[in-house]
């Protein structure tokens, strides 16, 4: 689903550009405009693409037009005691105000060792690594999850009643790239269902709960709305792990915060959770970074398993696709390419990616 | 896995006694022997068998008695800031070591919002959720998570690399049982295996990886050394996703603590990472403990999956055993039973249980 057939390479620095005037004409201040398209840049950099320009700013843009956000958001803290904070988003963009807090969180974290930030009254956070990451610059371990609308079947259950949930850890290493585990806690994140649906491809089966609450065992195109299953897949397959660790992500990222869970979320609507751990305060970084290195570099050597030919860690494909990307350019289907070239033209940006010569 | 045919059942505080008493005589302090005995009883009065007197007693002892668990630790803070800590464990029992390092977690959250500890030179700690629970009656929410020695085998491998690594959570509600999360991020625990080796039982298809790579596909009665699937079982059910969750308890619990993971684990050993959150620091303990109940009534709400007639939360099984076990007594299997029985002898512990007449 992160792959595309046919579509064009944009430098990363020029569709940033593009996006973040979007951003900026929707209202947005220049700086909170720049933020927002960098995290969505991001993830078309790093190859996830249900988590990139084409398939979230379309979204995030006709909320923005709609007031479903808050195009200047004054996010503050409600409550709070120096290692743990409870923020009020004010309804702001989600890549924004968690970007944003992730690194209040970090600037705490250098006088505590420790420090997280429970965020409510937020909207869609993007690519949650991307907050995540914002900690390895710092030399920290960055943390970063969010509750989103219900459209995990809890385990036994026939009907959504938990996020998906995502749960992002960045982690600093020396001459390896960064370790950056990012998943929600379904099977599958319910945006890569959503681009199959648009494009009417075809998708696994048991990643989804029919209408009879049984698994659907057939590849299908999937239809809103879905019904996901918690990580694990079925009763047999532990399921009841991934729907607790989904529980857990509400309790952290909204209850904790608003004294309410995903359950009773609107579209759009986010709660998060960001963390930030000072690896200095426990052992010499440059310890930690070797260690981590013999780490990543233990599991890659792992034996492989008839049919595949290496073990990977979490977020050394991510980080693949961004050298290469970085390098030659986001590929960016046509669809999404046609989305920008006439929205720039909207605001008055005429052949944006200086195509036309 | 957690249930017997045949037994006895014994009163917990009876059991504990003569377990604690056990421990002493291997050589642990008076209070180190409650606690070690504590844990274990806890265990086996959820309904958790796996981490009960039966299955774990015995091997604690052996190692107390050969060497390879100090009777006698002092552990300390080898490094730290006022919310993250690094403790040294001394070689000590890891239930109990685990259970005090947590108790000094909670002090300090209740400076700072939140502490958090990463302990090294351990053991084995039980079922971790005794750990996490310690939170609960200062209203703080608790997250213990270990590293064990190698069993999990990663996405694409063939070989044992990462250990179960369990993560648990523990949340504190207020009419409702407590919300109790606590699961290996493998498909199964190794001691679910190691029961039903002992006890020759089969278990499922798909829970580990045969000698060739792949999955086994049929009930079989497991063999050591285990080689489990993470959670997902197989790559099209993500379980990248259990990998990439194991590796980041590894991270928190052994590589932030000591700079080394638990691929280089001997048996028994074990690394731990402790968190308390204090709730009261970030919203009115009241408001949350009323939006956890609501939480989890919702759940229990959740229109059953045909075939099933009820949808539980993390915790709630483990609560109804609890209920039962405190009143009724703690069943224990007939070899259990001659273990007990026996080793108490040996120190002079005639019919502990007093069943002779």
């Amino acid at each position: 689903m992160n792959t595309i057939e046919a579509g064009r390479r944009t430098p990363a620095d020029s569709l940033q550009g593009v996006v973040s005037a979007l951003f900026e004409a929707a209202g947005t201040s220049a700086p909170d405009a720049s933020l927002a398209a960098d995290a969505l840049v991001c993830a078309d950099v790093r190859g996830v693409r249900t988590h990139g320009v084409g398939n979230l700013a379309p979204r995030y843009l006709e909320w923005l037009g709609n007031g479903l956000i808050n195009p200047k958001p004054q996010w503050r803290i409600t409550r709070g005691s120096a290692s743990l904070i409870n923020v009020d988003g004010d309804g702001g963009l989600g890549v924004v105000v968690a970007a944003q807090v992730m690194d209040a969180v970090i600037e705490r974290a250098k006088q505590t060792g420790l420090c997280m930030a429970t965020v409510h009254n937020s909207r869609h956070l993007g690519m949650a690594a991307f907050h995540a990451m914002r900690a390895l610059p710092h030399e920290m371990i960055g943390v970063c999850t969010t509750a989103v609308r219900a459209r995990m079947v809890p385990t036994f259950g026939r009907e959504p009643r938990l996020g998906t949930n995502p749960i992002a850890v960045a982690v600093p290493t020396g001459e390896m790239p960064a370790f950056v585990f990012d998943a929600a806690m379904t099977t599958v994140a319910s945006n890569v269902l959503r681009m199959a649906m648009v494009r009417n491809q075809t998708v696994a089966p048991g990643l989804v709960v029919g209408e009879d609450g049984g698994p659907v065992r057939e590849p299908h195109v999937p239809q809103e709305p879905f019904r996901l299953t918690p990580l694990g897949g079925t009763p047999e397959g532990s399921s009841h792990k991934g729907y607790g660790l989904a529980a857990v992500v509400d309790i952290l990222s909204s209850i904790l915060s608003q004294a309410r869970s995903s359950g009773t979320f609107s579209a759009g609507e986010g709660a998060h959770c960001l963390v930030a751990i000072d690896i200095d305060a426990v052992l010499p970084v440059s310890d930690f970074r070797q260690a981590m290195d013999e780490f990543l570099q233990g599991l890659g050597d792992t034996p492989c398993a008839p049919g595949y030919d290496e073990v990977l860690f979490a977020g050394e494909r991510e980080h693949r696709a961004a050298q290469r990307n970085l390098r030659d350019g986001v590929l960016l289907d046509p669809q999404t390419l046609d989305w920008l070239e006439s929205s720039a033209s909207e605001i008055g940006l005429d052949d944006p990616f200086h195509t036309r010569r």
